[in-house]
């Protein structure tokens, strides 16, 4: 019986998603996941599988996602920060590289997420931002904004806010909590600060768009506890784009701090 | 005698450098200036020239250059606008457009800038600043550097610190006054903001340079007042590099606005 591979890490990652097909390996596309394995591999001499704490679409970013990896022989992990950097295109930064206890797993151990959607308020978008916030041309309700967010906080089965081709994994196990949803002005926009216990895939993009389509006037605030209760991904709305999503902070146990 | 088009605009312009060879049209690479010209022509059909309120360096960026020209055909505003929007790529954006009074000029009665220049702190940039900030991988003596930019604030002779190739024109008349430079703090590092009546060329990538080699204790503080006095441009320090300069404001008398 194969043992894992006794040298297990912890690393902490940030990544300009813009030219990449998202964190997991696809059959076609560049992805963070391939471009760390590669790495790992072309420094530890032997086959990597690198986990991250959650997949990130094609086009979100990543402040603080976190993964780990196991090696067969322990490599000082100031080599591992150093030589991944160094082999890495500069929109993937490795932040951190520690060694990790036994138990720790990026996706098992994580206790709680923070996600960031920036939206940019006004007619134009200066070039710096255009990559990292959804335009929306013209001012919106974010009073409106506001009150429909607070109906997200708290715990929900969020099987109509999940990603459709996983309708029916997501279903049975739909239910998360979201702790708090902030509103927080930034530069010619805002900024909608989540956090919250776990996050199906798709989750936060799905529930931006319908609370986008609210803002907007396009659908009354009331079809949100409706949407909720169908357990239905074609009762919300479509998706906001991918370019407003960070991915900011991974919560575990202080254990595995 | 040839009159000047009598229809004169304003526009105010953002701007990422990177792919750019700087504002000012050159004989290769491409330019700011030459790619709102070139879109202008196609608008009004007629040679258009574009005239900055200062030239920027290849992969300085811009939050608020402004600039001027002359239709000899009156068009709506809106119609620029949103055409020149249309036809520019996304890396040079229009915020405004509006009919400028017949003595306006982007240079000549410009009154002062506002630059920021972005220094990333720590060892790993993320991403997402990769191409706005300049990179020192430690943390440097912000008290030196505050100490040092005191020495560069109110009326003095830049000429050591203008770009040499201009060394003869720029000495003639180098003087300028600078009312402020602020170390603000951003997230990993510090901005420095310049405000000040006029800046030669390269003058502020010249300063910025000079402030980093005494804040990390290459050279002395006390070189600062012996550079000035020298009038020499081989006595200042290398320039700082071109991704961390933003030219943020240009101002113009209140008749202007």
């Amino acid at each position: 019986m194969n043992q894992p591979a006794p040298f297990n890490y912890k690393i902490l990652i940030s990544y300009d998603g813009t030219a990449y097909s998202g964190w997991q390996i696809q059959p076609q596309g560049k992805t963070i996941q391939e471009e760390i394995e590669k790495a790992l591999q072309l420094l530890a001499k032997e086959p990597v599988r690198v986990i991250g704490s959650g997949r990130t679409d094609a086009g979100v970013h990543a402040y603080g996602q976190v993964a780990h990896f196991r090696l067969s022989q322990e490599l000082p992990t100031q080599l591992i920060f150093k030589s991944l950097n160094g082999l890495l295109a500069k929109d993937i930064r490795i932040h951190q590289v520690e060694r990790a206890p036994d138990d720790f797993h990026a996706i098992y151990s994580a206790q709680g997420k923070i996600y960031h959607y920036n939206l940019h308020l006004e007619p134009v978008v200066p070039p710096f931002y255009r990559l990292y916030r959804h335009h929306i041309p013209h001012p919106i309700d974010l009073d409106l904004l506001k009150e429909a967010t607070s109906l997200f906080v708290g715990t929900h089965d969020f099987t109509s806010f999940a990603n459709s081709a996983n309708q029916g994994a997501a279903s049975k196990n739909a239910v998360r909590t979201i702790s708090r949803i902030d509103l927080v002005p930034i530069e010619g926009g805002v900024r909608l600060e989540f956090e919250g216990n776990g996050f199906l895939y798709k989750m936060v993009r799905n529930s931006v768009g319908t609370l986008l389509d609210v803002a907007q006037y396009k659908r009354p605030i009331g079809d949100i506890p409706q949407i909720f209760a169908a357990k239905d991904r074609r009762q919300a709305s479509r998706a906001a784009a991918a370019r407003g999503l960070f991915l900011m902070h991974v919560h575990y146990p202080n254990s595995f701090d």
